[in-house]
């Protein structure tokens, strides 16, 4: 449940606070929501996180799509949350904007880069937020903060009017405190009708994703695969990512986030690096680090990342049926505390320095599969929310939904 | 079949020539290709057709992930391509850059908006060239010039470090001389195996598409529809699109066109809206005509026009299994005369004031569906090049362009 008494200046969530009215009524008469400063609002610069992207870019002209749909189902807008740096981050960090208010876990990240709009909704300053998912930055501050979040199947949702990173896995998604509201919002921004049925043939747990957790997380998820049993009795079976997707390498969580950070660094160089190159802006210390990998990259790999990718999305189409979905973790561990070192994306010897490429190797499941993910709270460990996560089959959002609806209810 | 004895400077195809050598060897060693001057070559300004556009922007610091793609696999890139400004547009006019030549028809445009990619090919100045394909971008000049042209399903080829136009509907697409190329390139960038077989289930000629036509292109397509029969028998079948996508307004080709104008309109101004705003660029004629429209484009629309395209695709994804293929003519008319007055884009009464509406509504239905869709040089009036479409389902590429080969063998 969100908190009712955190004010916005104490939820640090926006960069602008405004009232958007409705442009239509429909299903989200009344609600109020959040926009991810990475998303056009018609008048207002976009921000996206950094100030030397603001300085140089002109106001947006007209919403975005996407937000022209919440509107026009009658909801209205509140503000503009703040995000990681240009979208490219899971923690939640700005140094420049400061960092959302975790309300669930004040001593902690709220995860990001949808930071703000994770922190508004658990927050209680509004009823979802929109969101941006490139390599989790909706399904990590989700979990984070113990909200629900949601990644569409990509392609399904229109991007227009919202700044890329890495076209190839980048979609809009919802955070939102309950799986109701969810589901509402997304049939609203999917246009599709809710499923007919929930009835899943099959919920695998991906054995590679829960090993790759702290012990800790895995426990307090415990309780949530129990309740999935007791929904889905001996449909709940677990299963090895290598067999779903027929090869050695796939059984490897390490490969899965190697393929996936390859074509994500090459295509944010190629949709960012013409104007850092030219602009040379000011990046915080993690950002900028994050930035010199992809400048790193030997893009004589790009290639063989997209047979891989390609291979991977073919394999997940042909084993997940329109009923079928995988269940793994959201996170591998709980969210870095405040006042630690930041954790750094490249590969550690393990420890706190394994928080990124553990996390990417959990989230690039969806992404490389182009596949719907949606995050559910329902672990905590000693207060602090984790996400259990279900992913379904390619275009089947409806159907997941409605799946993360009987549960919550 | 190309020319051989066209010069680059005769062609008036492309803004820059160069030579780009391979960074791999594979399955198109020894291959030439041209690149449309909205994709990134590193190192160069990606010019988007405009002059103001090149201006303000800065030059590629890496190539577009397709491009890396294309030079791995053993292709070696000739040089950069005129484009109609900013893509938008599908006569191959272009104000500032001049007109390409359209060699298999000197008097008449080549189409657009990859019309030097088009043009390089069917001059013999490159094996195969990338297009980009919106609304047509691809198909329209291959079938004006007389070669393959391809649209692939949106979403599965990267569009890093191609400027985006309407992202709901952009792919990167290929332009070649025969049908053997356009599969070895197209399995290149798809990153997919050729299909196993191609044996289609089924080939409905779309009869609202063919009624839409002027009566010579339906005459000039006939033989090619005789060919499909003699090699495919009685799976080939007349259909009405009403009753593919079962709804009464699915059998107006104006709904289809109406839809995806709102749509694309929409996501233009988003992509591109604040740039015209803050840089005032200098535009020809009829592409200042073309961007008003963005203009005047009431956005209280666009929800409702997403509706559509969602249940139109999900129509569509039900009733073309994985052999199945619709077939329509690439355009309704012979390219325009050079020296007449340029079609506009807003609907008139009739004559050659309906070339883009109609344009636009036969291509509109990959564009709506995701589908995949490939031009056949199959038909000519009095020499001048018209192109068959075929149009498989979503995710068929492979089984598409296996098809196509067969056709051409």
């Amino acid at each position: 449940m969100p908190h009712s008494n955190i004010s916005v200046s104490a939820s640090r969530a926006f960069v602008e606070v405004f009232e958007l009215p409705p442009t239509g009524s429909g299903p989200l008469d009344g609600m109020r929501f959040a926009i991810k400063d990475l998303i056009d609002v018609a008048g207002w610069k976009t921000g996206s996180g950094n100030p030397s992207w603001c300085d140089s870019h002109p106001p947006a002209v007209v919403h975005a799509v996407c937000v022209e749909q919440m509107l026009k189902a009658g909801a209205t807008g509140v503000g503009k949350t703040v995000t990681d740096e240009l979208a490219f981050g899971l923690l939640g960090h700005n140094d420049f904007l400061g960092t959302p208010l975790n309300p669930r876990a004040p001593d902690r990240l709220p995860g990001g880069s949808s930071s703000g709009s994770a922190s508004a909704v658990a927050c209680g300053l509004a009823d979802f937020a929109l969101g941006t998912d490139t390599g989790g930055s909706v399904r990590v501050p989700a979990s984070n903060c113990g909200i629900h979040g949601f990644r569409p199947s990509h392609g399904f949702v229109s991007v227009a009017g919202v700044n890329p990173l890495a076209p190839g896995f980048d979609t809009v998604g919802i955070l939102a405190a309950d799986a109701d509201v969810l589901a509402r919002v997304a049939v609203c921004l999917l246009a599709c009708g809710p499923a007919p049925q929930a009835e899943p043939a099959s919920v695998r747990l991906v054995l590679e994703a829960f090993e790759l957790c702290d012990p800790e997380v895995r426990e307090a998820l415990g309780g949530a695969v129990r309740r999935l049993r007791e929904c889905f009795g001996s449909r709940v079976a677990e299963v090895s990512l290598r067999d779903v997707v027929g090869d050695e390498a796939g059984g490897e969580m390490a490969a899965w986030r190697e393929t996936y950070c390859v074509l994500q660094w090459a295509e944010i160089k190629s949709s960012l690096g013409a104007w850092i190159a030219a602009a040379r802006p000011a990046f915080g210390a993690a950002t900028a680090a994050s930035f010199a990998l992809t400048d790193q990259l030997d893009r004589g790999r790009v290639a063989e990342a997209v047979g891989r990718r390609e291979s991977w999305f073919r394999r997940l189409r042909r084993a997940l049926g329109p009923a079928d979905m995988l269940c793994l973790p959201s996170v591998p561990a709980l969210p870095p505390l405040r006042d630690d070192p930041l954790p750094v994306r490249s590969p550690g010897s393990g420890g706190a320095s394994s928080y990124y490429p553990r996390t990417l190797a959990l989230t690039s499941i969806a992404g490389i599969g182009r596949l719907p993910q949606v995050s559910l709270p329902m672990g905590q460990v000693g207060g602090v929310p984790v996400g259990l996560s279900l992913v379904a089959g390619h275009g089947q959002d409806a159907f997941l939904l409605e799946v993360a609806r009987r549960l919550n209810s």
